[in-house]
């Protein structure tokens, strides 16, 4: 056994935290708002983003880079609506910021008032990477349970906003949002809240609204 | 930069191999089907375990151990109904072996007919790992979206039992059981199928039929 000490993995955390700020810096001096959404496979990311771009029809600019394990179906869906490009890891359970700064450049849009990131769909990996975002949101939709914000306590912790989805659902399925809230709560105070379904359009035009606030923040 | 190759990873990977097939081997020799549950958070992996249960109702000798990154939920629930040991990874997106070892030594159950492994909800990680299990089961709910197959392949590649989950909700939320199993015979055509609510006892009848048959093949 050798005394030499390799200290790798912590100057690799402080260079992708170094990476994360800067690509936030440079997208702040742009006008974009970059606008992550994580949650477990099915949630309704994707469905969240059709609906939100076509509640703006065409008044933003709007550009999607989504991350899958496998298959460009995520992609398929939104290029109709706006300019997407897929990002597939092949087997990774999160993206990074090497592939998004990738997929951005592929993008070819100029200074897009929104950059919304759709990350591989899990609920654990994904938490414990820096994106670059500005806005991080947690998706749990009502056909998961109300008993996730204590089981996957990070991606919730970590998260600006909780977004429950599938409000549509509420009392077919066994899910109590009084529950959800109460379980999120405790272990983020300061989430903002919207429920949304996509489906029925429910809680859409009240989360693009804050979409807008948030961005108006971006050069305060 | 030292010449010398240290071949780490190779021989964890070979020794990892070889400890789950002597668990596997050495439940075989006890008489215990091993069966691992696997799916996306919210699934009703849970759910379906409380149904199996109660549907054996007192008439197998059945243990779990259900993984989580935190909370003592999963065994709350099912402590009322039989033998559980909680496993918290406190972070981590998967269980290992040691992991299930270690709760089994503290299960306190000889010899059970059947023990269930309820992995952490994650349609990703945890499908890289084998924990010795004689039977591989990938759950997914119609609330997912049925193009989830292709999108998590090694789950489903590597699962011998997918078992579509909320099949109550058919016909409520926008899912084809015809295009989610193509999907899942694309991936593998060996996968035996069960359609199964937890909620409605739909398919539990049937699944539990086949966890029998499993186990009597064990000695042959």
């Amino acid at each position: 056994m050798s005394a030499k000490t390799v200290r790798v993995g912590r100057d690799l955390l402080a260079d992708q935290r170094a990476a994360a700020e800067r690509f936030r810096a440079a997208m702040t001096e742009r006008g974009t708002l970059v606008v992550r959404l994580l949650s477990s496979p099915g949630a309704g990311k994707t469905s969240l983003l059709e609906a939100t771009i076509k509640h703006f029809a065409g008044q933003r600019r709007i550009g999607v880079l989504v991350g899958d394990v496998q298959t460009q179906r995520d992609a398929a869906r939104l290029r109709p609506l706006c300019k997407t490009v897929q990002i597939t890891t092949g087997g990774a359970c999160h993206l990074e910021l090497p592939l998004v700064e990738a997929a951005l450049a592929k993008l070819k849009l100029r200074d897009p008032e929104f950059l919304f990131i759709e990350d591989v769909g899990n609920l654990v990996c994904p938490a414990s990477f820096d994106l670059g975002e500005h806005w991080r949101v947690v998706l749990l939709s009502t056909t998961e349970g109300d008993d996730k914000p204590g089981k996957y306590p990070k991606a919730f912790r970590t998260a600006d906003v909780l977004v429950i989805a599938k409000v549509d659902l509420l009392g077919v399925v066994p899910f109590s949002l009084k529950r959800a809230l109460a379980d999120a709560r405790r272990i983020n105070r300061q989430q903002e809240v919207f429920r949304v379904s996509a489906l029925s359009g429910a809680g859409v035009a009240d989360w693009c609204s804050a979409l807008d606030n948030r961005r108006q923040q971006l050069r305060l």
